[in-house]
């Protein structure tokens, strides 16, 4: 398929250190965060300008190679996984912030940018980039707005698609498109820009994007309210919210998560307690005040044993780093992890948590949870081992148990974490032959050969 | 076109008086809020369930009648002039608030309601409603979403896109779609609502839309800047923002606008003014009484004569209609308006307003200009006769100048009005030729004989 001719074509405007064709190199981009068989690529590409990335999705298309833009890879639902006969498309050395506007409170990056880069840098101008996946420190731009990353902050903030104003992509020929604007309000043409955020790699190739940035709060105050009762504390989410506060970040912890974090990061979390929900207010100085105090007094009428506030910002910092830890601290436990991403409206935060645990009972699995409480989108955590085939089995059974509980509870397949491999599968489960039909036509005008990212969201 | 079958065919599941083709009923949806000629379209109907909109949209397309979708028709780019072969279907009996869910804090509505009902029913509950268009008290919920509509909170809580979680619509075959959910978060399968939102009824034809509401603020504050200089005012906009202060609106108003306001409404607004901002601030009250202290001394520093804090609800309340009737005052003037939308990023006001003025004076125009100063979104109102063909010939150099204008200052055709016909010869000047083209590509894909409102957005 890739002849020497083709091959020094892609090494003439892309340069020959950029153009990766060793195994060894190619094996390093055979997969991706999410628990799913590699697949090494035929070719890995390295533009160092739009221009270039511009050239390579065109000579892709030209010569009908699938193409799988990567940033950072730590998408968990299989987004990067690229094709046998295909390439991947690096953008980590489009990596250049173009634009920090003051005034107009917006930023235009190139999307290799590094999500925590860029909120650091609006933060030294006084401005504030709110979405915060668990991956901030590496993840990238391009890959938070292609999957329509979440985070902690989505309860208050919302997600990576309330940040963008606009795109500059590619099609699939490599053409241009210009999407929204970088005014506040935008109603011209048709908002390409939401179509765009969350298509995983398979509608447009990300040259340039434009983010809103908002004024950073002036003050910050969290708390850690202790549980002996899990649904006592799963039972507390809602109670705040019904008191119409709004904390920037609700987080849930059971038991099972708490041990794996503390055995991890030595924060001083309290290890008997069935479960923990770790709140942060923020705003005005006195509303943050008011608020606190009544969530405090909530959090021990629902039963809290305990609530802690952080005295200072060093350990308010300690204890959100324990909490950012947890991915990592319960995949020390065992060798496959799978961290799943179902997500309920809040209200039915208790019955999606109770239904973990039976879950996990009727199927004799470790399943540790933990998550945006407030905006009803947990983290059901499997621990298991993916070699042993006869536990895998049941881990298959409990995964297709947790989506249906949540689509029952008038959930959704995925929170945060797209759709990608993962889920593509179980679309019509939520959706109807309706939608995925509709989709399959935008897909099928707009890539007609399936070069962009094929197998994704709608297979 | 429409013979006796077809037209019996509609009355079965429909009702026979929901099927209009008196002439004289047609033509009241010949034309809307905007100046262009109006086209009477062959049928008029009704459908008084979404099962009856879902069959009225396959029977359209079956028989190749074009179909445009008509909520009150205030929207100000042409989106519900029909064609002169095609239907107008009307959702006016599509009204119901199908469900407001408090814990979850969002509500399920039908096209039909209008947005002011939907605000007064979450308003009672303590909930918010935040999109306020201009024509609030009788434009629908559905012609709001088509149309991206925007409105006087865009600063602050963003516009219509910002609050639709989920639609419930008809493909162009009539077959049910649903996209988004009842959950904040959602990344599973392709964002169709952002797609669908502002698609002006090329797309898809709306049953349901899922909204999200937010807590209602606690507490409100209103001022009134009066300026003997509107450079000073339109500058004292950014200076605002620039003390990362968000009001949640932060009105515009020059002379002319505020002698016509005050004519129509006699709410006592100092017509001797050069300019007016309107400023409402809301949230924690300790944190609106700061911010008005600092907006009052801001606007006192950049050259206002007087700051006007108004005393009650009442007097609050008498403003802000004073400053919502701006459009029907100026109505009055003469025999034509065409009120432009035309916005800049923020910091460009004072350049927009500038640019304006000589607009203004190069065509002999007069030209009353009012709006949503704190997003970049002014309304540029010219008013004529079209009647009077020299001077409708300076109109148009007049709209094109505005137009290019905004784009040279980095701005966009349309903040909130959409593009429908009025825009739509001017996208190419916005956009580029690749993002006319992906666009075109969705539509062909997606409505293959151009039944679903054709002629607007792209033509």
């Amino acid at each position: 398929m890739l002849d020497a001719t083709l091959i020094s074509e892609f090494c003439g405007f892309l340069g020959k250190e950029n153009v990766l064709t060793d195994p060894a190199d190619r094996f390093t981009y055979a997969y991706d965060a999410a628990v799913l068989d590699p697949v090494v690529p035929e070719i890995v590409l390295r533009p160092t300008s739009g221009k270039a990335l511009g050239q390579a999705v065109r000579l892709c298309n030209e010569n009908r190679i699938p193409l799988t833009v990567r940033g950072a890879g730590t998408n968990l639902s299989g987004g990067t996984i690229p094709k046998a006969n295909g390439a991947v498309i690096l953008t980590n050395a489009l990596n250049r912030i173009l634009e920090i506007n003051e005034a107009d409170m917006y930023a235009v990056v190139q999307p290799g940018v590094v999500t925590a880069t860029l909120a650091a840098a609006v933060e030294k101008k006084g401005l504030f980039y709110p979405p915060d996946p668990g991956s901030q420190s590496v993840s990238t731009l391009g890959g938070n707005v292609s999957e329509n990353a979440g985070g902690l902050r989505g309860l208050k903030y919302g997600v990576t698609r309330d940040y963008v104003m606009g795109i500059q992509f590619f099609d699939v020929n490599g053409q241009p498109v210009k999407t929204g604007s970088r005014t506040v309000k935008c109603a011209t043409g048709y908002n390409l820009t939401g179509l765009l955020v969350g298509s995983e790699g398979t509608l447009g190739i990300f040259d340039e994007i434009i983010l809103k940035l908002i004024p950073l709060p002036a003050h910050q105050k969290a708390l850690m309210a202790v549980f002996d009762d899990i649904h006592q504390a799963s039972e507390t989410v809602a109670a705040v919210i019904a008191e119409r506060i709004i904390p920037a970040t609700l987080e849930f912890l059971d038991n099972f998560t708490i041990r794996a974090v503390e055995d991890y990061s030595r924060a001083g979390l309290p290890v008997e307690a069935a479960a923990l929900l770790l709140i942060e207010l923020d705003g005005h100085r006195v509303q943050v005040e008011e608020d606190a105090d009544k969530v405090a007094s909530l959090c021990r009428n629902l039963g809290a044993s305990t609530v802690r506030v952080a005295k200072d910002p060093a350990e308010r910092d300690k204890v959100w780093s324990a909490r950012r830890s947890a991915l990592s601290a319960l995949a020390k436990l065992k060798p496959t992890l799978i961290l799943e991403d179902a997500t309920v409206p809040r209200s039915r935060i208790p019955d999606m948590v109770r239904a973990i645990q039976e879950i996990s009972a009727a199927h004799g699995l470790a399943i540790g949870t933990f998550g945006h409480a407030g905006d009803g989108n947990l983290h059901p955590t499997i621990l298991t081992d993916r070699r042993n085939t006869e536990e895998w089995t049941r881990v298959e059974k409990a995964i297709d148990a947790i989506f249906d509980r949540a689509l029952a509870l008038g959930g959704t397949l995925s929170g945060e974490h797209g759709t990608g491999i993962a889920k593509s599968r179980y679309l019509e489960k939520e959706t109807s032959p309706g939608t995925i039909l509709y989709s399959r036509r935008i897909k099928a005008a707009l890539d007609p050969n399936h070069i962009l990212n094929p197998g994704k969201i709608i297979g």
